[in-house]
């Protein structure tokens, strides 16, 4: 794949990563869009130097893509990809032979380690403690916090989808001790997981301490925890959401915290994005919110940058088989 | 060590614990004190029962101890054992023949699994969430909280003191690849941790991200965690007190804290418990402070039975050796 190529980019950049990325590329001809990506969700504009591109490093126009002949390699810098994930889009990629990679391996660990923040804080009643300081009078409720707090060993996980993220969230919680199980298209038996395939939901739910949702969005899950799946839980266990907020019935999931069957949620996706303030997520007691900040990390400009550079030395040598996060 | 024995016991007891602890010591002659102990810091009374008992569980008399000719097992049902950690007492038990063991193993889990979710709590800004979603308007604050967001890979820790909750501890950082060192009266080394004596201390302090104090209480560590050594630290490093307040200095704490030298503290102990509610570490930014709720578990009168029961039949059968957590 040698040669000069033109390389398209709107990634957020620092001086850093910007004379990375030209150092990288110098035998290259680089555009920098005047306008960085945002987020994942807008859709981007469309310009002649991204419609000549042989490659588009950011989030580039969906419509631009659609309508370039020269792409040869997607290089989206987020591990979700929506916005690029129509059948036909995908399809008219495969048609021309266009690479399409996510950065899955960028946000699989912060996500891993946020959700195990959050199965530890609410395990550990960290929030209910930060509450009792900041009370006008700080409160020192030993007994009632001691009483409440619980080990993660013997409890059972159940993970929705089994990706990157998975993975890396069931090495966390080797040492643990916990029974772990991952929903997939197809079952099949890993060390330290065990891998269902929903014809074994019904039966496994109502086993399940912590439901850990992380499917991706698309018309599959769309609406996938709903109220059907959210009663055969055991009752009283904990819904985490860090996948996408459509992936749930939120006013199923409203009426499950109210009565009970779900007895603590901590939503990091919410539908839509932001949560607007007057939505009754915010104020239902047990349920926990973050604003998305499951994939944040302080080097994210860095580490997009460092998959971005590994994956082109890959491309410049033929290597398409060796590029990491491939989603064609 | 056979034969029947009189068994004095004040330790916490439910229905069930109190079933299984009579039926575990049907050929033994067993005393309920009417008084459960509530904590491991009260003195306790002395009893006659006390004082002719071959086996005291849970939180007895110091001074009955003492007094007592016929004590051959002190069994508490705590971790720490200030109380009972003077060097007469000690020696004392020794001279006897007196076995004298804790319940480390009870407690360890809950404490490095509360200590790592402070850690990641921390890492992840949840309880800055947490404040977002508590005001008056909810705030989702995407951008500032992702990029205030890390990851624990490649950063530093350095628990003072290895013992059984620095162990655990230990294990659970084991997937996350950070470089962990540990404090002890001799270096040695060890799969996973950099075990350092006091001598290198000066030189870790400031390569250190996470400097976690699980000190016990006694002479040789009051005040230990003192200015002189906080500013040694990496400059906004984190400092998590898991072991007792009186080995910090907690006035050169607010000071390390209100000139950002410390980044945050997490304090799960204080100096005096509870905390007054006037005291300025709750008031302080940056600093966040749980009941001592460490070591809290839902099933630990469980648990400490089971501990109980398991050591009182290898002391049955004389396998004192195989006793677990003896301190003596």
């Amino acid at each position: 794949m040698g040669g000069q190529l033109k390389i398209w980019c709107n990634t957020e950049l620092n001086t850093a990563t910007r004379e990375r990325l030209r150092a990288a590329t110098s035998s290259h001809e680089l555009f920098l869009a005047d306008k960085q990506a945002a987020n994942a969700w807008e859709e981007g504009e469309v310009s002649e130097e991204l419609l000549q591109a042989d490659v588009a490093f950011g989030q580039p126009s969906r419509e631009a893509c659609e309508r370039s002949s020269t792409l040869r390699w997607l290089a989206i810098n987020s591990a979700g990809f929506t916005k690029y994930d129509a059948p036909a889009f995908r399809e008219g990629l495969r048609e021309q032979g266009t690479v399409f990679t996510n950065m899955s391996a960028v946000f699989a660990d912060p996500c891993a380690q946020h959700i195990l923040g959050m199965m530890l804080a609410l395990n550990r009643r960290l929030l209910d403690s930060w509450t009792d300081q900041q009370h006008p009078v700080p409160r020192w409720t030993y007994t009632e916090r001691r009483r409440q707090s619980r080990l993660l060993n013997g409890q059972t996980v159940l993970i929705l989808s089994y990706g990157a993220i998975a993975r890396r969230l069931v090495e966390l919680l080797q040492p643990f001790g916990m029974k772990i199980f991952a929903l997939r298209r197809r079952a099949y038996s890993e060390a330290g997981v065990h891998v269902i395939a929903e014809e074994r939901l019904s039966a496994v739910l109502p086993e399940v301490d912590h439901l850990v949702n992380i499917l991706p969005q698309n018309e599959s899950t769309d609406r996938y925890v709903n109220a059907r799946r959210l009663a055969l839980l055991k009752p009283g266990a904990r819904f985490y959401n860090v996948g996408r907020g459509t992936t749930v019935d939120q006013d199923a999931l409203l009426d499950a915290l109210r009565d009970g069957r779900v007895g603590e949620a901590y939503l990091d996706v919410t539908d839509p994005e932001p949560l607007p303030p007057e939505h009754p997520l915010w104020r239902t007691p047990h349920c926990y919110i973050t604003p998305h900040t499951g994939g944040g990390r302080s080097d994210q400009t860095e580490a997009v940058m460092e998959h971005f550079i590994a994956n082109l030395n890959r491309f410049e040598r033929g290597d398409l088989d060796g590029m990491v996060d491939r989603v064609d």
